[in-house]
């Protein structure tokens, strides 16, 4: 299933996209018409907490919309509404990886990390698909991009077992891990030169991981106006999405709600010579199989 | 004012700590029943936004139960609560400071970084005052203490001038930034060996700023099983909290409720020689002027 954050007559709202259609069930509203379920969660982090128990219960609505004699009273065009990121405000900060790609950490002059890499990006720096965001040329003139695939975590825990590890996910999304490459080295920890605002454009869809096997093979592609910058495939992850939420819960406590992105392959901006870091009027395309492609404008 | 956070017959509440006695104001109880404000904010997150004008109403909150004919029934005992941090959880991860103070620096065996050092700690590692917390023996055998000077911000601001930083701030705290040495080594980055759970125990109280002058000379204390181990000021910070709000903020935006850790002096377990990290049973004791004193049991 793919879902939808999205802003609709001021308001906040979710849905998974009407097949063969440009537009979006309006579940919220399905629910309050048509009473087809008992209760249904408010919020879509509440909603990745029951896991696919929430993707039945969306389902249902969409079934209980399309029997009744007005279902597209139920639907918005994507002309109508907002795009946001899938979770437009998770409960803490986004959790990243850093050189999970052999060839990236190649391309960065750095050697693979024995071990795993973490830092985290504010949530004051997410930004829905088609958005426009700031380039900073106030503060860095090094802005790179970096197309990853984005982990939601469905079900909480601690210290989850490689083997259980997938259980803890609700779906995947895109995410483009904007960074400042100068503050990112300047400051040593990672934190700020990753949390300039507008610095994480997530999406299209938020796709629950029945659509997505977890023996991941996903070719990932970005690109800058148009130029192949980044081709890739999520199967030469250093870690892979098991081995990453067993050790991360090791450490630290997982939510559900919680994302989790998975580091990127080569091709950004500072593996060039020269580099080709980002400047206002560009547009990033980041597409990752199976979810879609995520569209950024810098100005 | 100081005010506390709190858990009465298992709801979360928060109030002022009643002058001169054990106890605390149940300030959305005295609300709740006598209704002197026309309307007050539901948790202390939203109360923090609203700056001095929040002290004022709860000010008036007070007076109003102290006029009413049973002002007993809106106190609750010390005795009768659960302590829980000021902001039992904050709407992202907490702000941290590496290498703030001089003396701290050289004893980890570094210098003074040029450029501010930003690392994060994550919600999930947040305790109250008095807490037993693990000493995560199975993934850590250089578990240490830094007491801290906490900020918590009021005021939401980007880019924001020296001059006006104090503006954007609410009040202070007191933390105990609990690091697992080798674990902010090995991963490089130092969200890991910052975020075990339990990490992070603050309080007792948050105190208002006016309560707390600027130009802060306040001394700072730890003490491990009454073994005095830090004994610093915070007029010894190399950036001051006017320093720190201003830069961090021109990279990250800052919210209402945002918790921003200050830095640590000397004398953390690792500076000794040989080294004197914490064991189970241990109980940290960190005293911050004009704050109170904040305890953390070790298991």
């Amino acid at each position: 299933m793919k879902l939808l954050s999205f802003r609709y007559s001021g308001e906040v709202r979710f849905g998974p996209k009407v097949k063969k259609e440009e537009a979006v069930w309006d579940v919220l509203k399905i629910q309050q018409e048509l009473q087809p379920l008992k209760s249904f969660p408010e919020t879509l982090i509440e909603g990745v907490s029951l896991g696919m128990e929430f993707v039945e219960q969306v389902r249902k609505l969409t079934e209980a919309a399309k029997q009744s004699d007005h279902p597209e009273q139920f639907k918005h065009s994507f002309m109508d509404i907002e795009w946001l990121a899938p979770i437009p405000r998770p409960l803490k900060n986004i959790i990243g990886i850093g050189k999970n790609y052999e060839d990236h950490a190649k391309e960065m002059g750095d050697s693979v990390p024995e071990a795993v890499v973490v830092f985290t990006k504010s949530p004051t720096t997410i930004a829905g698909d088609e958005a426009t965001v700031p380039v900073h040329a106030d503060l860095t003139d090094q802005y790179d991009y970096e197309g990853e695939l984005a982990v939601v975590i469905g079900k909480a825990g601690r210290a989850i077992p490689k083997q259980l590890a997938y259980d803890h996910v609700f779906g995947y999304t895109i995410a483009n891990d904007l960074t400042a490459r100068d503050l990112q080295k300047k400051h040593q920890q990672f934190f700020l030169g990753k949390s300039l605002p507008g610095s994480c454009p997530m999406g299209p869809y938020l796709v629950s991981k029945d659509e997505i096997a977890p023996m991941q093979q996903l070719s990932i592609v970005t690109k800058v106006n148009d130029e192949v910058r980044q081709n890739g495939t999520t199967a030469n992850m250093i870690r892979a999405v098991d081995d990453l939420i067993s050790e991360v819960s090791k450490y630290v406590a997982l939510e559900p709600g919680d994302i989790l992105l998975t580091g990127t392959p080569a091709g950004v901006g500072k593996g060039f010579n020269p580099p080709k870091f980002l400047k206002a009027g560009d547009t990033v395309k980041i597409s990752i199989e199976g979810i879609g492609t995520l569209v950024t404008h810098l100005e």
